[in-house]
């Protein structure tokens, strides 16, 4: 296994075009799964728990016969507390020390969102009032790629957002119940947990079902069936975003390691074969290191095999002109991660206008990002940094705007508002702005 | 042209089902318009300005032979200001005190949102950044709904987030445009404006052309081809929501005028056939003279046809036990708008958990918000205010997590984080964690 990694040079004639090619990134939207998809949640709609018992027990392969009702499929708080209690103490105290931190960073991203009331001279009260939603669905992997910071991750911040029904759906394929995730349920305050999954568990959370309360918002990743799924649920709940595969790019100086360069873009390549990972450095000497750590580096990594597809097929490394051409390039990619590992990385951070999240300096490795140190690992992918947020408190809360027109206020705001309603032909808009002045009168 | 007016009360044995298919909405989708629009974006994808100008002179049906260049579609800033002083005097005030107002309200929004950092003991930085999008389309339609509050609405609140470029499009049918949508583009700050529409207009502002930068969001309200064309370049921009028909609910405990009462049903009646107008009240005898008053002023109404339409096929006149009970229909029906009409409404509105926006006293009726009270009147409809905002300076915003750890943070965190890594599989997680607790011991 081998790595034969792209090089590029930004002050080559086809570099714009050559790095346009290599992010190019199109979700593929697959018939087949379209219609399977499709076929399932107007099923769930139409039969409810019937029809997500018996695509539990066929796609999840059930043991003994299967499920036969849905109360076997409830995991219950005991059972969420047993497996934390059999974790080890070392695992045990981790997702403990992670939970807490996750929770001290949203308990400040609450503070930010009070809302606001102002009054006006005449009386007239203005403002916004935040709220948070009922009740949410949680999506976590089942087998392999089970993940329980992402249970955290997900549960956490609707927690601190005052979310009073948070509930978990976990698929159990073979019946196989994953414990370090059902411990993280137990510290994130999950309300419930179910083991369903696939397009059935997305359809008995947006619909509900006779056992199961509809959600207001369905969060979390999965597979192909879960994206096209929430893809089509979206309205009657809210989502997060679909995410793409998972990025880094690192900006450096030349001043780290290699091999903690070399690491670092590993730890997102490891993820999946379509994971990108992109070093950025006007050093062609130092970038000679890197691509020395990597070849030295990767037969020690049980992942090679990933790792060595997903560097050769989507990776780079790229000599830039200067630190400050670093910076734009990184604006155009709008990286998920942004590692400035740099002396004095706040210079070039001020210089950022698009990343997920942004780890400034050479001891701030993502991977310590994506499990512990507080903000949120569910971070915008494929660019759309440009216009979205990493996933917080503010995902599981909604604003609505407050009107408390005073009679005197009635009288000026009024004439306005009936004169533009007039100018777009609403004459009824203009006569119940208007019948609020006459009376003033 | 008379109301056939559905009356319910809370009471009756199969009041929930009859509420609950009188809500339901479901927005059809139209294969021949997704067929359309799907070729119509590839066709801007591939072919840029040409394709752009051949459908915007086919749809738009333009004069003299239609445009020969994209800069023929381009409206200088000098006919904006053009526009707005043709205006009245009484509409270029209105307008100005409207934008004005809007104004005022929104810089309130963005105060609340200005990011933070905070330091740990250790010297580890963690926070949270926000910024502003580089640049928005804002979708104005064209001919008879064209609505120059729309443009202060969606302009205002992209400009106080710090938006530098709003690229607003409207489409001119038959080459005519809307002189009051050009003054409230001019008072609103947007910096271009180009007369194309429909989903050549989305897809020249998703993807970009020759002539027309991408932009990184697309908000603002269009026919089903604008919308089914927001909806397909969803990931590629980010968009505001897809807003369904819309809808007031009044709760009013028989105190304010029934005259009042109806003209604000009618208000959002003559919207749209589609839209919905339901009132909420405990006493029957004050039902009964809404109704008649509703019987009187219809005739009164140039939108009467619409009126009629919309009250008889989605409006409804509730009777319920209490106001109590009317709050808890209101938060199941989580309105757009509604309003409170009772004396000391803010009794109700404590009990309120989901609304667009809630208008409050007999003063505040919805016309003063579609205008100028200053909150915004693009509000989440069909249900989604369970999970959803007003459109406001937030969505022209977006989140960067910021983290800086330091060298002995790297030591503590870089446990927790090896920890979990190894409990997912994950070894080139931790191991880029512990690399750098090698360095510190």
């Amino acid at each position: 296994m081998s790595i034969t990694i792209r090089k590029l040079d930004s002050t080559a004639a086809d570099f714009q075009q050559t790095l346009n090619t290599l992010l190019a990134f199109e979700a593929e939207t697959d018939d087949a799964i379209e219609t399977a998809v499709a076929n399932i949640l107007a099923d769930v709609k139409a039969r409810g728990d019937a029809a997500v018992l018996e695509y539990t027990n066929k796609f999840d392969r059930l043991p003994n016969g299967g499920a036969t009702s849905m109360a076997a499929l409830d995991v219950t708080q005991e059972e969420l507390q047993e497996a934390l209690n059999a974790l080890p103490e070392s695992q045990r105290a981790a997702l403990r020390t992670a939970a807490e931190r996750i929770r001290v960073f949203h308990e400040r991203q609450k503070q930010e969102l009070n809302g606001f009331t102002y009054t006006e001279p005449d009386g007239t009260v203005l403002g916004q009032r935040v709220t948070p939603l009922d009740r949410v669905g949680i999506y976590v992997p089942g087998g392999k790629a089970a993940y329980p910071s992402s249970v955290l991750m997900n549960a956490i911040p609707a927690q601190v957002a005052g979310v009073k029904e948070i509930v978990m759906v976990v698929p159990t394929p073979d019946g196989v119940k994953n414990r370090m995730v059902l411990a993280a349920a137990a510290i994130a305050g999950v309300t419930r947990v179910i083991t369903i999954g696939g397009a059935q568990a997305v359809g008995a959370l947006a619909y509900g079902t006779a056992t199961i309360p509809p959600v207001d918002k369905i969060v979390g990743p999965g597979n192909a069936y879960v994206a096209a799924a929430k893809r089509r649920v979206f309205g009657t709940v809210g989502i997060d975003m679909i995410a793409g595969p998972s990025e880094i790019l690192v900006l450096c100086d030349g001043t780290t390691d290699p091999d903690w360069v070399a690491m670092d873009l590993f730890s997102q390549a490891e993820h999946d074969e379509l994971a990108q990972a992109i070093l950025l450095c006007p050093d062609a000497d130092y970038i000679a290191k890197v691509e020395a750590s990597i070849h030295k580096l990767l037969p020690t990594m049980p992942r090679k095999d990933t790792i060595a597809t997903s560097m050769t097929d989507r990776g780079a490394l790229i000599r830039v002109r200067d630190m400050d051409e670093a910076c734009a390039i990184a604006n155009a990619i709008a990286a998920e991660h942004l590692e400035i590992s740099a002396e004095e990385p706040q210079q070039w951070a001020d210089k950022i206008r698009h990343a997920g999240a942004m780890f400034l300096g050479r001891f701030s490795s993502e991977s310590l990002g994506d499990y512990c140190c507080g903000p949120n690992h569910v971070l915008p992918t494929s660019r759309t940094a440009r216009f979205s947020s990493p996933l917080g408190v503010y995902d599981f809360q909604k604003r609505s705007s407050i009107l408390f027109v005073s009679q005197a206020g009635a009288q000026t705001l009024g004439k306005v508002a009936a004169e533009l309603a007039y100018g777009e032909g609403l004459q009824a808009h203009a006569r119940s702005a208007e019948l609020r002045i006459e009376s003033g009168s």
